[in-house]
């Protein structure tokens, strides 16, 4: 983003030949303009005004620009840094800290518009005075003193700029539909898992158990074979059904294979946790030669990092899963601030955590066959999310068809 | 079926021998015997009781059985001719009307059971007392004095065995669930229609106008040419998409190519209608090389016959479309009657229709990615149905794949 | 509305003072403007660009003022008579027709702006070059040589001022939400049905048979019974469950004071239909003393008209079931001609149909507890559908609650 | 439950007169049976086999009849003590253990069943060898060396019996329908409630945020000031929302007086948590008059116990809340243990996670208006609940409104 400053021109700015002027001005200087608003006089006498967003390719050029237009009396919109109080205890922020969005941020400090690292919602923004550096903190993890953010003034979230994901998934609106023809749905999202391995950006998916139980699991494993796949956020369910089957070949007991409820098959996933306990965990059981294949078997193989979350239906749990929420959320927040693309495979619980955690830069992909999904995570702010309502099984399955063999390029057809 | 009589046997039927001679009595002259009730006296002094069914291969041998029985002084439970009485008008059943199943049923006239033709529910049976026929008839085709069975005596409805579908569906029950390994699915899918095939049976489709706008009317083309459809029942909208794609590469306005909304589009599915009426029906569009490709399309080419039954929803409609109701379900039942396999797709009305008019024995498919469909139709009395909760879309996909290249079969596994 | 015409003004705008003098001159003639588009040059020699709506109170003065403003050179954007062409056949509009919307419609004839007779989504429009008139006409029932408007020109769809409705429902957005506080949402109801009562405008009510099936009919007919309802639109199948529980006590056979399955009770609504079927009708079946309770009672009683339209799914069906699609819209398109309000109760095709045929200025209030229901609603360009997720039983005895104790009105409150 | 065994005959039972004289020597010996098979031989030669559940009002009794059935030959199916293995380590139970159900069970312990305490499903069984006694242990509870249930053998799950709670809600059956008289779900729900303050049971509510947004919490918060709630489970969400409406007027920054989005109000759920977190705690906060109004202040006021159980979706969390899992499930079990009615409202993953802590014998009542939720619950083993789809703030209204004015019994309906 180039630096910019919003100004304000009010009065009979039409007549009075200010405006031109104003303009004139800006272009010279090779700045750029954007009028953000002009409400002309509705009367003859009324006053008309114009807001003006100014940027320049960079600081300096900015400052220069706004010099030469004071000479009009124009009036910058934002014009002071952002006040920092400090935080009255631990785990506690100032009564009127600015609660963040998941937008890229900037504060202003000293006259300067500097980044807020870790863009997340839902948090504080921390400024260190010493280094002039802001970042996002939870509200869990503020120590008494931290100099917060408070107020309005000096802050600014930048909206998010469609067209980064509108170029790929435009057509698909923020409707969540299962009426769209699937073919170029997943040709969009194979394109999209190419444009990241191209920008060397993680793909983050996020999987519930009905990955294993809709048959699912091979699809993805071998996505994760191929590399695919950078970090897997999941809970206690979609492992224990991945190990259920590749201990029993049942998922909640019910055959892969056939299809049918098995004898005793309710107890499987109990028996698994309980081995898997018995050698300490995942990657224990795989060293051990006790868990021999499926997705997790291939996860610890590829060496791909995993963040099990627990929950409070949880049976066992596998040693693996981090039981205490402020934990998991920590491990997952981690990986989520350098992702570039979110895959959520039929979790609510767990993509609407992640959610929370993502930057709204980052593509998030939202399959589940209950359109009830898709919209509660866009509710919650997640803008970005494209919802596919589909079958899990079925489109992973092509998704790795269309990952193994891209059609020829088209020349000019819908290409990049 | 074998014919077969219901008796009954009460009192001390263990202790003074009764039960064993009569098992016997069977046994010797080659007839069989179900238990179908048996309560033993709670106290010393009660008395006991038998329900047994006994059948033989063929109404005479039945006959000679029962007349040994009966020196045992057991009861045949059902003995009565059914009652018949005129209907009072056109188009009224007499009051105590007999209201049908879907089942096979069986009336018992002069002593003989007798099938019924046409297994519908929610209808009356008609006796043709000159030929010793019955068979179902809706309340509005019955005319004046025809003869209409009233109360329940001499009437049988026989409970669906469910082996039938149950050989190939068993291991999916009754309920409804995403939440199956779709692989599975297809395969059996597939496997049941390839017995249609065999058996010569009719395959059904009913068809909704999510069919096109998924994406899914090329895979069911593809099934089309193939041969797989005997006759596809839908309704206005169906057709018209698929025309409306054929003329405008649109499906309700969004292009199936690229998935976007394109300018004007919202008008073609009338500009198509409208087209289509100016040649005089679809037939006659394709006759005239005006409609050259799509679904309907092939269907004109392959002659397979089509039912479309209009709605009060309906724009334009067609000229192939049947807009009267009574009508429109009497077409579609002519066509029910001797189908074996029923696929629903994505169509809750035509569905619900359809599965009013086919008999219980035939098997029934229904495709939807939404689970309440399934649900509500197997509400409505068609037990037989089979819901599968997934997108057509990728559905078909798969299917097609399936039937083209069917997987060599493993001696033993899964097998017949 | 006002009579308007749009204007355009291009070139140096601003330095020139054109723009300016436009205004003045519009304002001087006591017209009135609004600014739809304005784009200042982006570089100091580009052009900039002004769209404007110029309005006055009547036909006269907008003319007065348009010719004052010829002198300076603008542009009057929409200039031409709406174009016209013979329909090539019965029931075939040429092929280039303007397919209307829902929206209030003018079409330009000799230079003037005529009003379309019935807005209706998915008609032609029909001219009648003799009285100058306009009106929609349904694909099937325009005559070969009718006069309708093709093309795009002379045509002017207006959008719907959301205040109307916003007013009272802008809190609830287009979002279809069951997360709403209820009470509020009974309320806001209960003042809109007072607001249509204070304007003589008419309620239609679109019922399905689960308001039967839910307990709601009771409350319901209390809404009959005080006055509340104008016309009613249903099928076959909320009459006949409403009689079955006239008859019978059950509703599909599930006794409405017990919950339970009835013996026999699946085979009432036959009996019940044949029954009225028997009488000739409902009303007959009133006036005969064979029907003397229930909704259908009190709205023959009521002399409240109605309108029962079949689909392929009914039995029997009732006589008064209008089973010829095409016939019925045409009855309720005559009822839908003069609604203000639409309340939608638990039908979704009755409640589409309807939609179809409502002008968009009718409010329209869809009570589901399926979030699709009113969701698939406003995707058929039913814009003003207020979607409310709920249990219609629960949902219509507050409302009565409601209507029959207002609360007192507060000062300044919520108010009108 | 009486105790019992069950016996075996086989052989030419009915010929020889075998069954006749059992029988007859448990009647006289004030004994009671069940027959729970009986196959009669097929052939005159083949063999029958009886089984019969024999039981006695005390244990001698019974040992006394199974000592005079031994003349006879039969054979006692279940003869053997349950089988019992360490545990090999801390959270491990050994490779065969026997994995619980949510039924009452007892294992056999020198020849006599000893009930298994605190029923709840996918546990071990741990036996003390010193008292005698038995009791579920969690997986992730037990110790090394803890004796362990192993096998099947020696131990009995005893099927629920369905009357407890089918006298109530029979009329519901296992179905998950929306469409169901709410007036008699709502009655049914306020009797059940009664039944549990007449046989001095606790009522444990479940609740999700739903109920604040929905304006269901202060009719939630006349149940807690009249004494009907003795513990509340919920999480970080729903204790969030209510104290946002407590001190902001809204819920998830929508009013709950005007029903609009509120300026800011998407912050107000943070503020409210960083305020109580501030205070301490809700008690704290209640306390220190910070807090004075909504559900928790009267849950605070009133003494009422909760479990606020964490999740990784949470914001914050309030100080109350459990953020480690396994704790929260213990805090839970705790509870869980004695209660006798369980309200599960609006909330997915609290009441499964409560489902799965449940003896099977507590009457389960899931109120939502998605009907997946209620049906999740069952899929899990949870078969005794209840699921009513229904929006829960009109239902609650309305069962306050029945709790408070009880119907006056009418003589000899409905009742107990």
């Amino acid at each position: 983003m180039d630096p910019y400053e919003d100004i304000k021109l009010e009065g009979h700015i039409i007549d009075s030949l200010l405006l031109p002027r104003v303009l004139d001005d800006i272009l010279e200087r090779d700045g750029e303009y954007r009028i953000l608003r002009f409400r002309v006089g509705r009367e003859k006498d009324d006053q008309s005004l114009a807001l003006l967003r100014v940027s320049a390719s960079d600081d300096a050029q900015l400052r220069t620009i706004l010099r030469a237009l004071q000479k009009h009396g124009v009036e910058i919109v934002e014009n002071n840094d952002v006040r920092v109080e400090p935080a009255p205890a631990d785990g506690v922020f100032p009564e009127d800290f600015y609660s963040t969005t998941n937008l890229d941020t900037f504060v202003r400090l000293k006259g300067h518009w500097v980044p807020v690292q870790w863009p997340e919602m839902d948090c504080g923004i921390l400024v260190d005075a010493a280094t002039g550096l802001a970042r996002t903190v939870p509200l869990i993890q503020v120590r008494a003193g931290d100099l917060i953010a408070v107020g309005t003034h000096g802050i600014r979230a930048i909206p998010l700029e469609w067209d980064r994901t509108g170029g790929t998934f435009g057509f698909m609106g923020s409707a969540v539909s299962s009426e769209k023809p699937k073919h170029l749905v997943v040709a969009r999202v194979a394109r999209l898992m190419r444009d990241m391995r191209d920008d060397n950006k993680k793909i983050v998916a996020v999987l519930g158990p009905a990955v294993v139980h809709t048959g699912a699991a091979p699809a993805f494993t071998r996505l994760v074979s191929q590399g695919w796949i950078d970090v897997i956020f999941g809970g206690n369910a979609i492992a224990t059904h991945d190990i259920e089957s590749a201990f029993f070949g049942t998922s909640l007991g019910i055959s892969l294979r056939e299809g049918e409820s098995v004898e005793g098959g309710h107890e499987h996933h109990l028996r698994a946790i309980n081995r898997i306990r018995r050698c300490g965990g995942i990657r224990e059981a795989v060293e051990q030669g006790v868990l021999t294949s499926g997705l997790f078997y291939e996860v610890v193989r590829q060496g791909i990092p995993y963040v099990l979350a627990g929950s409070i239906r949880d049976d066992g749990p596998l040693p693996d899963v981090i039981t205490d929420a402020v934990e998991a959320q920590q491990a997952m927040r981690e990986h989520a601030r350098d992702a570039g693309l979110c895959l959520m495979l039929c979790s609510m619980l767990h993509s609407i955590a992640t959610g929370n955690l993502l930057p709204a830069s980052v593509a998030t992909v939202c399959v589940d066959i209950n359109p009830a999904v898709a919209t509660k995570l866009s509710d919650r702010g997640s803008f970005q999310t494209i919802g596919i309502v589909t079958d899990v099984g079925l489109f992973l399955d092509e998704l790795v068809g269309e990952l193994e063999n891209p059609p020829p390029a088209a020349p000019g057809s819908d290409g990049p």
